[in-house]
């Protein structure tokens, strides 16, 4: 007897700053660079039909510096009636920051996503899927009420810095949910391969379909408009959306919605509600 | 006609000890230790239920660390009727180990499962799939009995120091029959790719309807709870314990009870019984 | 209701100088070397006849330096009807060049290229897939008319040089619409892996389907007769080519029929004309 | 209209020397090496009734030293009908080696060959895919026959040193026909995957169909029993072999046979008979 599941489809809008992120010398390439440009301007229209298409929900993750390069196209998102939500100001890895530099990174897209959008985010990805010792303390301090980052569960739960948990409710993804395992690839990244769009749809099909025998899941999927949204890897998105539509246990929801269902509950479980 | 095969599911409970072996850093990057926290938390219970449905046997090995992090987690496992393994005390790799080193990894591990599960562990495995050129010495002298970690047969084989075998029982895996090659992955482990559980679904039951042609074959499979307890692995795993139970020639035992047969043998074929 | 596709396979003829341009000790390595000749001697006229058989068009690029090494192989793509566009002399990475060495690599190819075929090339593809930050106004300089280099779009559009677009129409390519990422390989090329043939007809028929879903879609397969010229290969290439015959809705064209259809309207976009 | 094929199953039995040659410490890593040992002692059996079955001749290359190690397994290779064949010594890779250690190379497992079978081995294959400057005419004044070992066609050729044509007869393989690139894995070989037995055999099948559309083709595949021998990979390796019986086009023999039948043809077109 399968159990409703909530799936979350989360896009991360990085744009060049992937690439950026990655090489030092990234500005004096433009050809590395260009594989980003791809994701806000060819990627994200298709994906936003076909969440306008299928009426679904989604959340969406932008750096500071993809907005302030690409305001028309991040528009859109807002238009379409989607939250932005903090994924660094220029997608520098976590390994790479002084304290001051995420401090920073944090206060820098903050101040642009809220004079962006008039809202200020209240959900945080990791653009490197890693923190610093420090990324927990600054969570809370600068009270965001949600985080997508953790690999150690499939439902959400209170995020811990250290043993302690916190009030921010974590609901963690998974490598094979992401679509860069699988499709990321350029000449200059080593050790990386293109696997076939059936395989990916498989496993994330299988996925849904294992989770919907257990109860209170929460399947979350990341994906990169400049990843996903090439034309064949749109048809894996697209049979997955209809997959779990056709299933008839799976709902689409956004980060928030899971965040704000959950929250109550995990609070009075931690003896704090 | 199709000769009997002896199966021996294992699991290697690593948590968070298998990346903290692989990054001297590991205890500053919360997201990639959370990756070894899914085991004992999630995909142990699952493994568990799928071995009860089916009522059959399991080998399990341990770290001393994770035992002492995870006792509730770990305790299922023997109220589940498992015997606990010697998987080192701290998951440390073998070529970074001195010889003091060594000898402690194996005397701590000793205490706390013996005293965690009042049975002194019989069996090893090495965490990295590698001994130092003093393991096997080690090994007799503490009076281990079997062995899961040599690739060089599809048998259990008397274990060699060099040139002269040892009165322990070797039963050897293979990369193919292990998950991790297929499944593990991190941004931060260079050169991995994940491949589609029905291509490991494939080797698997190919390797085992192949070995049911010869005679006095043992099949080990070798899984992490991280990895193969992900839902869409666990198909993999249970469609592969369907395909054995469904052949009529396979059947499930465990790696204590392959040794205890195969030793007069191997011992008389040895001319020292 | 499906849009027509334009569809253009390119071949990269660069033989040796493909493996030359990653390792400065190639000359001392034969067997090294022996891959790339696989391509202008029986790559090349299994390409050529499926050309033919189908009679469709296709773009060539040829560095410098295998015109002069494979004068007869060559001169057969120019007998079939097609033209010879610039690839650099020598197949070396840009980010080995000097600004001395890139403009050589340009005047050396142009000079051999015009001897070889009576026609001043008039498209450019990068070796490395990179440019430096000089190539686009030395592109300008030189008087191309076209490129197809880039990563971020799935229609022709102009070149830009930083923030400037040029006249240069760029028709822009993707790595799974690439051979060489699933299939190149070498035991000295780190981290490589070989796909199986069915895995990149699914991507790349998948990729034109659903870009025929939208209009003035442009899909350029980027290949090398080394690579694609394989026998196991040349399936792919052949099923694809019948799968975009049979849509009824892809046509084979040029990258210089491309650029010469786009560039009044870009222009116009452009307020250029 | 299928043109006959010839078709050579070829090994190179390199058990330990395969491992050894890629890490200097491989004698202080006991499960490193075991790996090597699967190849004569449970590989090849199966190899040798799989060959009887179908009553299928084949190519063996063994290093001197695995001769030395494994003298009663490599001789059911020689009680089977086969020959062996040149291989190095110890299996060291081409860079490796001076002036003076690749000619003992050459020396010390010619002695031991000739010991062994009596009868002077006429071909070589590189245990490395790579020659030094010099192999070649050591080659020609060894007095080789034929090699094995280039990447540049699909039928024998007059191997050449630098520009000129030497006598021997050189019978070109290719990655794709070969098994490692596909299946050999250790966790300390960095950037490896395993492919699932099904995709091999495409590709390998589709290579056959292919090739055999045209006239005078020869196809080598290139396997190691520690590879191809193990049990789910048997199933690739049966497979091919019915599905090139069953073609009616394909047969198989040796490189010898085929050398021999190449010769006189050959060096009539060098001008040289």
């Amino acid at each position: 007897m399968p159990h409703p599941v909530d799936v979350v489809l989360t896009f991360d809008v990085d744009a060049e700053s992937l690439w950026d992120a990655r090489d030092p010398d990234s500005l004096a390439k433009p050809i590395w660079r260009s594989q980003g440009r791809y994701g806000p301007r060819v990627g994200l229209p298709r994906i936003l039909r076909l969440l306008a298409e299928h009426a679904i929900p989604a959340s969406f993750f932008v750096p500071g510096v993809v907005i302030q390069r690409y305001p028309d196209e991040i528009g859109t998102v807002l238009e379409a009636g989607f939250a932005i939500n903090h994924h660094s100001h220029t997608h520098t890895w976590a390994q790479n920051l002084s304290e001051q530099q995420e401090r920073d990174e944090f206060g820098l897209a903050l101040e642009v996503i809220e004079r962006f959008t008039g809202r200020r985010p209240t959900g945080y990805r990791s653009p490197s899927a890693e923190f610093t010792p420090r990324t927990v303390a600054l969570l809370v301090e600068l009270g965001f009420e949600f985080s997508s980052n953790m690999f150690d569960d499939d439902s959400p739960y209170l995020l811990r810095d250290g043993d302690t948990s916190t009030d921010i409710v974590e609901i963690p993804f998974a490598w094979h949910m992401d679509d860069a395992p699988f499709f990321l690839y350029s000449n200059k990244l080593p050790g990386r391969s293109i696997a076939a769009p059936s395989a990916v749809l498989e496993t994330w099909t299988l996925e849904f379909d294992q989770l919907s025998r257990e109860p209170d899941r929460c399947l979350v999927v990341a994906m990169h408009p400049q990843v996903i949204g090439r034309p064949s890897r749109m048809w894996v998105l697209e049979q997955f959306v209809r997959h779990v539509l056709d299933s008839g246990t799976g709902s689409f929801t956004t980060l928030e919605r899971v965040a704000a269902q959950a929250r109550p509950t995990l609070l009075k479980e931690a003896g704090r509600a």
